[in-house]
This record gives structure tokens, sequence and C-alpha cells, in this order.
């Protein structure tokens, strides 16, 4: 089984060996503004790794089909170097996946009308594909390999361009009636937000998260900053912004924490590039909100979790068989 | 297997019958005011039933000893009539029940104090003793019997003296990494909620629950209102009272829906007096709120959740081998 550090512990790169004559799997992470495409061994151990440019302008399907193209790349040349045979594919997206249909992925338009599961399944030529939401995905990877091993209750809170969490419980990520547990984006801030989700509005996300921020701050501030730009601006109104901003979203967090009783939060998503002023603004309010505050961790794949996901959807698809076991403790 | 009437039906008052020969469980659930004690058949029906007043100011000590002593009654009864063996007992209380200890139970003095589960073990001299908070085991009868059967993810919401909920993820009602799942009482309504759980404060429930509309009454009109005169008065501000606290609950209630993504939500407690107007309050913010609104119907026991809970606990606890199955679809 992969090395899983302490989640407090700095997080190595992951191993990319060739494990010879080994069977594998293929992980596709697809994303806003780009798609990483990894093979790895049964254990979760990435053996082979590579990433292109969504071009969500472009539309999805010429991005699922460059996606495909790669991953067919990938796949041969990890076939070559270890003589195994890739057992089935794992795909984390945004949105709501259905076998048919993405549900709630706005951000790269004609992506919720693809059949991404079938058409992995179809032009790679697998009998095993799983795919998922890519924070549920996150979520997955930190329960089999990560921060959230053996905790139960958990949460995975991603702070990237959106805004969402993975509910852990009894080792396995919560899906909810329509998959769409832990779509915190969607959360109401107070009874004045009358415009929700039945108007197409996601009144939590649209305050916290990259896109709310950077839209937010360019119209306090003009131009068109970025949220790494404003967590990193001295300027007092960015300050200002920014500080509002997680002081807010600490109180849904710490709401989350009161309603699931969790034993431990890990927080990844790219605004965790100011990890410290994030888990200070969220651990405050934990210790003061909750009867029984959780541990705060960071994630232990910063980088790429989805991806990581991607890998941990395959492989729980799979099951035992596949190889050691990847469950939780 | 009782008959389960579905949840929009009227709830037929359970039948009290003599099962000869059969093996029974004594169910006690120890409220504010009220200790109510049944014992039942291993399929849940009730066979005996009894109350007692708490008579909190006197202690929780007193209250322990007269429920027992009218447990071990009522047991004595059953016994005699059916010639069965009680197989064990379960207990619901408010707070967070454990062995030695019961947290977070202001309501009842010394009541913090006691080793519930073992007081019961000892003194009824019963080898099973299952117990556990009231509104988790009032979930726990919604799923095995009730509202919420074959229902996942499911949500029992309780609106009584209190405010809380049981969230059912798998059939099970979600305990969390310290038995306080669902603890909603203890929410922020918002940032400036600053003095929360571990200032001995809950904000929500100081707000809208039956004490906190007490409360709230008493200072806006004067008198001593209950929740129920508040809730029936015409008054202008005592209506607006109670539409105010309804609009801030629905947020809390569509939010805890679009963290969950549950298939359902069954209301009990004793607002549900009012059943249309908490429904209808209710019903409006999830259906704009949450990308997948849940069905939001009353719950099946509407009057002794938390007894037909404490069977619940304990036939869970006694397993399918005590008799025919009573578990979730």
């Amino acid at each position: 089984m992969t090395r899983v550090p302490h989640p407090r512990e700095a997080v190595p790169a992951p191993l990319v060996t060739a494990a010879g004559g080994t069977d594998f799997v293929l992980g596709i992470d697809v994303g806003g503004t780009k798609v990483a495409v990894a093979t790895a061994a049964v254990d979760g151990r990435i053996l082979r790794r590579t990433r292109i440019d969504t071009d969500a302008s472009r539309g999805a399907l010429q991005t699922v089909e460059r996606a495909l193209h790669t991953a067919a790349e990938l796949r041969a040349g990890t076939s070559a170097a270890t003589g195994g045979r890739c057992l089935g594919a794992g795909v984390a997206s945004p949105g709501v996946v259905h076998e048919d249909r993405v549900l709630m992925a706005p951000n790269i338009p004609g992506w919720e009308e693809l059949s991404l599961p079938a058409l992995v399944r179809e032009r790679l030529d697998l009998a095993v594909v799983a795919a998922d939401n890519d924070v549920k995905a996150a979520g997955l990877a930190e329960v089999r390999w990560g921060a959230l091993r053996g905790v139960d209750p958990g949460i995975y809170l991603n702070l990237g361009t959106g805004l969402a969490a993975a509910l852990v419980v009894g080792g396995r990520v919560l899906s909810g009636a329509h998959n769409a547990a832990g779509e915190i984006g969607y959360l109401l801030r107070d009874a004045a937000d009358t415009a929700a989700a039945a108007s197409g509005r996601a009144p939590l996300e649209e305050y916290f998260s990259g896109m709310g921020l950077a839209r937010r701050g360019a119209e306090l501030l003009g131009g068109s900053p970025s949220a790494a730009a404003l967590f990193a601006s001295a300027e007092p109104r960015a300050r200002a912004l920014v500080d509002d901003a997680l002081d807010q979203l600490s109180v849904h967090v710490a709401n989350l924490a009161t309603v699931l009783d969790p034993q431990r939060i890990a927080v990844g998503g790219g605004m965790m590039a100011s990890a410290e002023r994030v888990l200070a603004a969220l651990g405050g309010r934990l210790r003061e909100a909750v009867p029984f505050p959780p541990e705060l961790v960071p994630s232990a794949f910063p980088h790429d979790s989805a991806l990581h996901g991607a890998l941990a959807l395959v492989l729980d698809e799979l099951g035992p068989a596949a190889g050691p076991p990847t469950g939780a403790a």
C-alpha cells in the first residue's frame, strides 16, 4: 500500500515507478482549465501522468476527444513499459455525474449533454469505468490514502474555483439521493437569499469561491483580479473583502461540522495556497461554534486531489480483487 | 410486522394487545415534563403503556427512581398477561447519552451526572439496555416503522421544546464522532453569532424552539406565553414573531437538505400541532433553495416518537434474532 504521510506532514510527490508486469488503472480528471490523466498501480501509486488544457471555450466534445486520445497514449506507454493490462478507468468531473448526462456543471459549455462514462467506456474499450463529481472523488482519495484515512465521519472541503464538500461516513463518500450531497455552494447565507438553486443561483459560491471572489474583487477594485491576487494583496479593501468572505465561509463550515459531528475536516483546493489564513479563520470559528470541534488539517493531495480521486473511484469499483487492500482502516 | 401507514395518512393509535406467550421489550422515554414507559412485542407493537410526571425541579435521581419503579411494574404486568420474558430495555433521553454520563442536557438538574444505561441495567436486572438521545431514537423509529422507512438519506426534524434532527444514512441514524450529529440547535444564524457552543449558547435553538419562542414572546408581549399560544395567537406581533422564526428556521432546514441531499424530511415535535403553517414555511424554502428538493412529510409518530424510538433502540440492539425483521426496506 502507498505510504500515507500523516496529514500534518509535508506530502511527498507520488512515486513515479514502473511496477514491472503488473496491471494498472487509468484516471482522468477533467477540470475547468486542465485535464489531468494518469496511470496507477492497483495500490494507487501513480506510474505515468500528463495534462492538457481544457480549452473550455471550444466546447466540451473537443475536450473529451483530446482527453481520450491522451489517455489512450498514456495507457499504451504504461502497458509497453510494465507488460500489464489496463483494468479500468476512473473519471472525475465537475457537476453531478450520471451515466447519460452531467448536471450542475455550467462552466464547460456543452458538458452537461455528455454521456461521459459511456464515451470513456466505448472509446477506450474498457469494461469498468467509474465516474463521479471531482470533489467527491477527491474526498474518496483522502479517505483511501490521505488525510481522512480511518476518520468517521469526516469532511473534505474544497476551496477552489467553485465551492463544495465531500461528506465521509463509514469510509465512503455520501452521495445523497441525487448524488448532490455536499454541494455547499448552494447554501443560503441568510433569509434574504430568496433567489437560490431554483433560480439558477448558488448563493454561498457566488460569495465565496475563486469565481465569486474574483467577480466581487473586480466590482470593488476594478480590473480583473484573480482570487489568488486578492488573497496576496495588501490593499486594505482587498484584505477586508477576503477577511469578510472567510468569516462568512467559517459560519457555514462550522454549521456543517455541527450537523455532521465529524472527527476531522481536511481542506484542499487552490485557496489553500493561503493555508495559514484560511485555516486560522475556519479554526477559530470551529472552536467557538461546534459542540465538539473537529480537527482541521490540510488535505494530503493539494495539487492533484481529483486525479487521485479518479484513480480511487476505479479502484473502489474494481474492489479488493484488483490488488492490495485500499480501504480505510 | 406492524402495519405502517403511509406518512400522509392519519396514524392510528398503536394496537394495545396481549400477544400470549411471546417475549417483549421495555421502552422508557425520559422527557423534560413526562416519562413515558411501554412494553412492546418484538415487532414493535406496543402492549402496555403508562406515563408519569418528570417533576424536574425535584432533581434527576427521583425521576429515574420513579421511572424504574413504574417500568418494573409494567414489566411484571406484561409478563403475567403474556407469559413472556422481558428481553431488554431501550431508553431515550435528552442530551448526548454515554454509558457513564449524559452531555448537553441542561433542562433536568442533575441529569448529566447519571449513569443512565447502568442504572437501568442494574435496577431492572436486564442484560441488554440500549440508550440514546431522544431525537435520534425518534428518527430510528421513523426509519424502522414510520415516515422514513426505505428512505436514504433521510432527515427526522424535531420541532419541540428544543430543536434537533436525526440524519438517516443507509437505514441507520448517524451518530457522528461524539454522538452529537444533528444537534442543529447549535447552528449559527450568521457571522454575528460570536457566542456559541463554547460559551454555553445554542444560537438557533434560542431563536427557534419551544423554549426560544416562549422567551422571545415574553420579551415582546409580556406575560409568559407558551410557544403553542404564540402559534395560535392572532395578535399581529405574535404572528410576526412566529412567521419570522419559521422563515429563519426554513433557511437552516434548506441548508441541511442541500448538505445531505435527502430523499425525504419527516417533521415531528410539538410544533407540528401547527403542521400546515410549519410545512408551508419549510416547503416553500426547500423548493427554492435546494438543488433537488426532498419530500416533506409529517412524522408517523406525532405524540410518542421518542417512546417508539426507545423500543426501536433495544430491538436494534437485540438484532434480528429477537423476532421478525424490523429493519428498513
